[in-house]
Protein backbone atom coordinates (compact mmCIF):
# COMPACT_ATOMS: atom_id res chain seq x y z
CA UNK A 1 0.00 0.00 0.00
CA UNK A 2 2.67 2.27 0.70
CA UNK A 3 4.66 1.62 -2.54
CA UNK A 4 1.29 2.87 -4.35
CA UNK A 5 0.51 6.20 -2.76
CA UNK A 6 4.16 8.51 -3.07
CA UNK A 7 2.42 10.55 -0.59
CA UNK A 8 2.47 7.80 2.14
CA UNK A 9 5.50 6.59 1.27
CA UNK A 10 7.37 9.76 1.99
CA UNK A 11 5.84 10.03 5.03
CA UNK A 12 6.92 6.76 5.68
CA UNK A 13 10.33 7.56 4.99
CA UNK A 14 10.23 10.63 7.48
CA UNK A 15 8.68 8.70 10.27
CA UNK A 16 11.11 5.93 10.17
CA UNK A 17 14.28 8.67 9.61
CA UNK A 18 12.84 10.60 12.50
CA UNK A 19 12.28 7.45 14.98
CA UNK A 20 15.79 6.09 13.94
CA UNK A 21 17.35 9.64 14.47
CA UNK A 22 15.58 9.49 18.00
CA UNK A 23 16.62 6.24 18.82
CA UNK A 24 20.13 7.04 17.70
CA UNK A 25 20.06 10.18 20.07
CA UNK A 26 18.84 8.48 22.40
CA UNK A 27 21.74 5.72 22.11
CA UNK A 28 24.20 8.77 22.09
CA UNK A 29 22.95 9.98 25.37
CA UNK A 30 23.98 6.97 27.26
CA UNK A 31 27.22 7.55 26.72
CA UNK A 32 28.48 10.34 28.71
CA UNK A 33 31.20 13.18 27.27
CA UNK A 34 33.85 11.68 28.83
CA UNK A 35 33.59 7.97 27.30
CA UNK A 36 34.04 9.78 23.76
CA UNK A 37 37.76 11.35 24.83
CA UNK A 38 40.22 9.55 23.25
CA UNK A 39 42.74 7.59 25.31
CA UNK A 40 45.32 10.80 25.92
CA UNK A 41 42.17 12.21 27.28
CA UNK A 42 41.16 9.80 29.69
CA UNK A 43 44.03 9.33 32.76
CA UNK A 44 42.48 12.67 34.31
CA UNK A 45 42.40 12.04 37.69
CA UNK A 46 38.62 14.18 37.66
CA UNK A 47 37.12 12.57 34.87
CA UNK A 48 39.45 10.13 33.11
CA UNK A 49 37.44 6.71 32.51
CA UNK A 50 41.08 4.90 32.63
CA UNK A 51 42.26 6.38 35.98
CA UNK A 52 41.36 3.86 37.93
CA UNK A 53 42.60 6.16 41.26
CA UNK A 54 39.84 8.94 40.00
CA UNK A 55 36.51 10.11 40.61
CA UNK A 56 35.47 8.93 36.95
CA UNK A 57 32.67 11.13 36.45
CA UNK A 58 30.65 11.26 33.98
CA UNK A 59 28.57 13.84 32.25
CA UNK A 60 25.12 14.44 30.18
CA UNK A 61 22.91 16.61 28.53
CA UNK A 62 19.56 17.26 29.64
CA UNK A 63 17.86 19.28 27.73
CA UNK A 64 20.12 22.62 27.56
CA UNK A 65 21.56 21.56 31.13
CA UNK A 66 24.51 19.41 31.67
CA UNK A 67 24.47 16.95 34.26
CA UNK A 68 26.92 15.03 36.61
CA UNK A 69 25.83 12.60 39.54
CA UNK A 70 28.53 11.91 41.97
CA UNK A 71 28.20 9.50 44.82
CA UNK A 72 31.49 11.18 47.73
CA UNK A 73 33.28 8.57 48.86
CA UNK A 74 33.01 8.39 52.80
CA UNK A 75 36.75 10.11 53.07
CA UNK A 76 36.61 12.82 51.10
CA UNK A 77 35.41 14.81 54.02
CA UNK A 78 36.42 18.28 54.74
CA UNK A 79 34.80 17.59 57.96
CA UNK A 80 32.70 14.73 59.24
CA UNK A 81 29.40 14.50 57.67
CA UNK A 82 30.18 16.91 55.16
CA UNK A 83 32.09 16.78 51.20
CA UNK A 84 35.83 17.96 50.97
CA UNK A 85 35.19 21.71 48.76
CA UNK A 86 38.48 20.57 47.21
CA UNK A 87 36.40 17.63 45.82
CA UNK A 88 33.53 19.83 44.74
CA UNK A 89 36.17 22.37 43.15
CA UNK A 90 37.45 19.59 40.91
CA UNK A 91 34.29 17.92 39.48
CA UNK A 92 33.02 21.38 39.14
CA UNK A 93 36.32 21.50 37.37
CA UNK A 94 35.75 18.64 34.97
CA UNK A 95 32.39 18.81 34.85
CA UNK A 96 33.01 22.37 32.80
CA UNK A 97 35.54 21.07 30.51
CA UNK A 98 33.20 18.20 29.68
CA UNK A 99 30.34 20.49 29.17
CA UNK A 100 32.33 22.81 27.39
CA UNK A 101 33.27 20.50 24.76
CA UNK A 102 29.52 18.98 24.37
CA UNK A 103 28.40 22.39 23.97
CA UNK A 104 30.67 23.07 20.68
CA UNK A 105 29.68 19.66 18.95
CA UNK A 106 26.13 20.51 19.76
CA UNK A 107 26.60 24.12 18.20
CA UNK A 108 28.29 22.13 15.19
CA UNK A 109 25.05 19.60 15.15
CA UNK A 110 28.33 16.93 15.21
CA UNK A 111 28.35 13.78 17.40
CA UNK A 112 31.44 14.43 20.44
CA UNK A 113 33.37 11.51 18.21
CA UNK A 114 33.79 13.55 14.83
CA UNK A 115 36.50 15.18 13.65
CA UNK A 116 38.13 18.56 14.10
CA UNK A 117 38.02 17.48 17.59
CA UNK A 118 36.87 19.92 20.96
CA UNK A 119 39.39 19.58 23.66
CA UNK A 120 39.19 21.93 26.72
CA UNK A 121 41.68 22.89 29.39
CA UNK A 122 40.32 25.32 32.35
CA UNK A 123 41.91 28.68 32.66
CA UNK A 124 40.14 29.98 35.52
CA UNK A 125 38.05 27.97 37.69
CA UNK A 126 35.69 30.25 40.56
CA UNK A 127 33.88 28.16 43.37
CA UNK A 128 31.63 29.62 45.77
CA UNK A 129 30.64 27.58 49.02
CA UNK A 130 27.53 28.58 49.80
CA UNK A 131 26.50 25.97 52.49
CA UNK A 132 28.32 22.68 54.22
CA UNK A 133 27.63 19.90 51.48
CA UNK A 134 26.25 16.63 53.22
CA UNK A 135 28.52 13.65 52.15
CA UNK A 136 25.32 11.03 52.69
CA UNK A 137 23.85 11.60 49.29
CA UNK A 138 24.45 11.44 45.15
CA UNK A 139 25.58 15.03 44.55
CA UNK A 140 24.45 16.46 41.20
CA UNK A 141 26.08 19.14 38.92
CA UNK A 142 24.24 21.34 36.88
CA UNK A 143 26.00 23.15 33.70
CA UNK A 144 24.26 26.15 31.52
CA UNK A 145 25.95 26.83 28.30
CA UNK A 146 26.89 31.04 29.66
CA UNK A 147 29.02 32.38 26.81
CA UNK A 148 31.03 30.37 23.55
CA UNK A 149 33.16 33.19 22.31
CA UNK A 150 35.93 32.18 19.77
CA UNK A 151 38.09 29.88 21.66
CA UNK A 152 36.68 30.54 24.81
CA UNK A 153 33.31 28.79 26.61
CA UNK A 154 32.00 29.95 30.33
CA UNK A 155 30.03 27.23 31.83
CA UNK A 156 27.99 27.90 35.12
CA UNK A 157 27.98 25.21 37.45
CA UNK A 158 25.57 24.09 40.40
CA UNK A 159 26.26 22.02 43.05
CA UNK A 160 22.62 20.31 44.89
CA UNK A 161 23.10 17.63 47.10
CA UNK A 162 19.13 16.75 48.47
CA UNK A 163 17.71 19.39 46.53
CA UNK A 164 19.66 21.99 47.92
CA UNK A 165 22.33 24.53 46.01
CA UNK A 166 25.60 24.33 48.43
CA UNK A 167 28.19 25.71 45.77
CA UNK A 168 28.15 26.82 42.73
CA UNK A 169 31.40 27.60 39.93
CA UNK A 170 32.42 29.40 37.32
CA UNK A 171 34.59 27.17 34.75
CA UNK A 172 36.27 29.35 32.21
CA UNK A 173 37.86 27.27 29.40
CA UNK A 174 40.19 27.44 26.29
CA UNK A 175 39.48 25.37 23.47
CA UNK A 176 43.40 23.92 22.54
CA UNK A 177 43.89 21.85 19.25
CA UNK A 178 44.73 18.40 19.89
CA UNK A 179 48.07 18.67 18.49
CA UNK A 180 48.74 21.14 21.28
CA UNK A 181 47.62 18.36 23.54
CA UNK A 182 49.90 15.59 22.10
CA UNK A 183 52.81 18.10 22.19
CA UNK A 184 52.93 19.02 25.95
CA UNK A 185 52.33 15.36 26.64
CA UNK A 186 55.35 14.23 24.95
CA UNK A 187 57.39 17.27 26.22
CA UNK A 188 56.26 16.20 29.67
CA UNK A 189 57.27 12.68 29.13
CA UNK A 190 59.99 12.70 26.83
CA UNK B 1 80.65 34.69 90.04
CA UNK B 2 77.49 35.18 88.72
CA UNK B 3 75.58 35.46 91.64
CA UNK B 4 78.30 37.94 93.20
CA UNK B 5 77.19 40.44 90.56
CA UNK B 6 73.67 41.76 90.26
CA UNK B 7 74.62 43.12 86.98
CA UNK B 8 75.91 39.77 85.41
CA UNK B 9 73.04 37.60 86.77
CA UNK B 10 70.64 39.33 85.34
CA UNK B 11 71.97 39.42 81.64
CA UNK B 12 72.91 35.55 82.21
CA UNK B 13 68.73 35.79 83.08
CA UNK B 14 68.16 37.45 79.66
CA UNK B 15 70.07 35.27 78.03
CA UNK B 16 69.00 31.77 78.85
CA UNK B 17 65.62 33.41 78.55
CA UNK B 18 66.37 34.96 75.09
CA UNK B 19 68.10 31.39 74.19
CA UNK B 20 65.00 29.32 75.57
CA UNK B 21 62.38 31.05 73.66
CA UNK B 22 64.63 31.09 70.30
CA UNK B 23 64.81 27.36 70.45
CA UNK B 24 60.95 27.66 71.37
CA UNK B 25 60.37 29.31 68.41
CA UNK B 26 61.93 26.61 65.80
CA UNK B 27 60.11 23.71 67.81
CA UNK B 28 57.12 25.37 67.16
CA UNK B 29 58.00 26.08 63.40
CA UNK B 30 58.83 22.65 62.91
CA UNK B 31 55.40 21.67 63.60
CA UNK B 32 53.05 22.53 60.72
CA UNK B 33 49.68 24.52 60.99
CA UNK B 34 47.79 21.36 60.43
CA UNK B 35 48.90 19.62 63.74
CA UNK B 36 47.64 22.18 65.88
CA UNK B 37 44.33 21.01 64.62
CA UNK B 38 42.08 19.52 67.22
CA UNK B 39 40.82 15.94 66.28
CA UNK B 40 37.34 16.95 64.74
CA UNK B 41 39.09 19.17 62.34
CA UNK B 42 41.90 16.88 61.30
CA UNK B 43 39.35 14.22 58.81
CA UNK B 44 39.74 16.57 55.72
CA UNK B 45 40.76 14.88 52.58
CA UNK B 46 43.28 17.94 51.86
CA UNK B 47 45.00 18.36 55.07
CA UNK B 48 43.60 16.57 57.74
CA UNK B 49 46.15 14.24 59.16
CA UNK B 50 43.89 11.21 60.55
CA UNK B 51 42.87 10.92 56.85
CA UNK B 52 44.86 7.81 55.50
CA UNK B 53 43.67 8.43 52.13
CA UNK B 54 44.07 12.10 52.23
CA UNK B 55 46.90 14.45 51.08
CA UNK B 56 47.42 15.35 54.15
CA UNK B 57 49.56 18.85 53.35
CA UNK B 58 51.64 20.82 55.60
CA UNK B 59 51.88 24.29 55.60
CA UNK B 60 54.30 26.09 57.75
CA UNK B 61 55.47 30.06 58.09
CA UNK B 62 58.56 31.12 56.05
CA UNK B 63 59.00 35.05 56.86
CA UNK B 64 55.71 36.47 56.19
CA UNK B 65 54.67 34.12 53.99
CA UNK B 66 53.03 30.28 54.30
CA UNK B 67 54.43 27.45 52.40
CA UNK B 68 53.33 23.96 51.65
CA UNK B 69 55.22 21.65 49.92
CA UNK B 70 53.31 18.60 48.21
CA UNK B 71 54.71 15.91 46.10
CA UNK B 72 52.16 14.78 43.61
CA UNK B 73 51.05 10.98 43.25
CA UNK B 74 51.52 9.68 39.97
CA UNK B 75 47.73 9.09 39.36
CA UNK B 76 47.22 12.65 40.31
CA UNK B 77 47.25 13.94 36.67
CA UNK B 78 44.88 15.76 34.28
CA UNK B 79 46.93 14.68 31.15
CA UNK B 80 50.10 12.47 31.01
CA UNK B 81 52.81 13.70 32.91
CA UNK B 82 51.14 16.93 34.34
CA UNK B 83 48.97 17.87 37.25
CA UNK B 84 45.28 17.40 38.26
CA UNK B 85 43.97 20.99 38.01
CA UNK B 86 41.39 19.83 40.68
CA UNK B 87 44.33 18.60 43.07
CA UNK B 88 45.80 22.38 42.71
CA UNK B 89 42.46 23.79 43.69
CA UNK B 90 42.27 21.37 46.69
CA UNK B 91 45.54 22.23 48.36
CA UNK B 92 45.19 25.91 47.18
CA UNK B 93 42.37 25.34 49.29
CA UNK B 94 43.59 24.20 52.64
CA UNK B 95 46.74 26.17 52.48
CA UNK B 96 44.49 28.86 52.60
CA UNK B 97 42.16 27.65 55.07
CA UNK B 98 45.13 26.75 57.04
CA UNK B 99 47.19 30.13 56.33
CA UNK B 100 44.52 32.50 57.80
CA UNK B 101 44.31 30.26 61.39
CA UNK B 102 48.03 31.09 61.46
CA UNK B 103 47.79 34.83 60.32
CA UNK B 104 44.85 35.27 62.78
CA UNK B 105 47.07 33.42 65.88
CA UNK B 106 50.57 35.47 64.28
CA UNK B 107 48.25 38.54 64.87
CA UNK B 108 47.33 38.50 68.25
CA UNK B 109 50.78 36.84 69.23
CA UNK B 110 49.24 33.30 70.31
CA UNK B 111 50.64 30.10 69.84
CA UNK B 112 48.00 28.08 67.32
CA UNK B 113 47.39 25.92 70.22
CA UNK B 114 46.02 28.78 72.16
CA UNK B 115 42.32 29.16 73.20
CA UNK B 116 39.77 31.09 71.95
CA UNK B 117 40.75 29.02 68.72
CA UNK B 118 40.60 30.35 65.21
CA UNK B 119 38.10 27.81 62.63
CA UNK B 120 38.24 28.74 59.32
CA UNK B 121 35.83 28.29 55.94
CA UNK B 122 36.35 28.53 52.68
CA UNK B 123 34.27 31.15 51.30
CA UNK B 124 35.37 31.02 47.46
CA UNK B 125 38.12 29.99 45.96
CA UNK B 126 39.40 30.99 42.86
CA UNK B 127 41.96 29.21 40.50
CA UNK B 128 43.88 30.93 37.89
CA UNK B 129 45.62 28.20 35.91
CA UNK B 130 49.04 29.49 34.10
CA UNK B 131 50.56 26.87 32.33
CA UNK B 132 50.67 22.95 32.73
CA UNK B 133 51.90 21.96 35.75
CA UNK B 134 54.51 19.48 35.71
CA UNK B 135 54.09 16.17 37.68
CA UNK B 136 57.78 14.93 38.39
CA UNK B 137 58.31 17.29 40.94
CA UNK B 138 57.54 18.80 44.29
CA UNK B 139 55.25 21.49 44.19
CA UNK B 140 55.92 24.47 46.67
CA UNK B 141 52.62 26.70 47.43
CA UNK B 142 53.38 29.99 48.89
CA UNK B 143 50.61 32.12 50.76
CA UNK B 144 50.70 35.49 51.49
CA UNK B 145 48.07 37.51 53.43
CA UNK B 146 46.39 39.98 51.66
CA UNK B 147 43.52 41.55 53.52
CA UNK B 148 42.62 40.49 57.59
CA UNK B 149 39.17 42.12 58.35
CA UNK B 150 37.14 41.39 60.54
CA UNK B 151 36.00 37.56 60.37
CA UNK B 152 37.29 37.44 56.44
CA UNK B 153 40.79 36.54 56.03
CA UNK B 154 42.13 36.33 52.03
CA UNK B 155 45.03 34.47 51.39
CA UNK B 156 46.74 34.75 47.78
CA UNK B 157 48.32 31.49 46.84
CA UNK B 158 51.53 30.67 44.09
CA UNK B 159 51.69 27.44 42.79
CA UNK B 160 55.80 27.00 42.06
CA UNK B 161 56.95 23.80 39.68
CA UNK B 162 60.36 23.87 39.02
CA UNK B 163 60.58 27.53 40.15
CA UNK B 164 58.17 28.80 37.77
CA UNK B 165 54.49 30.09 38.97
CA UNK B 166 52.19 27.48 37.28
CA UNK B 167 49.01 28.42 39.10
CA UNK B 168 48.20 31.20 41.23
CA UNK B 169 44.79 30.98 43.23
CA UNK B 170 42.93 33.56 46.12
CA UNK B 171 41.06 31.80 48.64
CA UNK B 172 38.75 34.06 50.93
CA UNK B 173 38.41 32.46 54.15
CA UNK B 174 35.64 33.24 56.61
CA UNK B 175 36.41 32.83 60.66
CA UNK B 176 33.64 30.32 62.47
CA UNK B 177 33.14 30.19 65.98
CA UNK B 178 34.39 26.58 67.05
CA UNK B 179 30.92 25.66 68.38
CA UNK B 180 29.21 26.07 64.89
CA UNK B 181 31.61 23.51 63.45
CA UNK B 182 30.66 21.23 66.67
CA UNK B 183 27.42 21.75 65.67
CA UNK B 184 27.22 21.31 61.84
CA UNK B 185 28.89 18.07 62.97
CA UNK B 186 26.83 16.49 65.14
CA UNK B 187 23.76 18.00 62.96
CA UNK B 188 25.46 16.00 60.06
CA UNK B 189 25.88 12.71 61.95
CA UNK B 190 23.00 12.73 64.12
Amino acid sequence: MLKSSPFLYVLNEMLTNLLCNQIKINIMETKAFQEYYPDHLSHCYGCGTMNEHGYQIKTYWDGDETVTRYKPRPYQTAIPGYVYGGLLASIIDCHGTGSASAAMYRKENRPMDSEPSFRFLTGMLNVKYIKPTPINTILELRGTIREIKGKKVIVDVRVLAKDEVTATGEVVTIQVPDRYIKDIIEKGNG
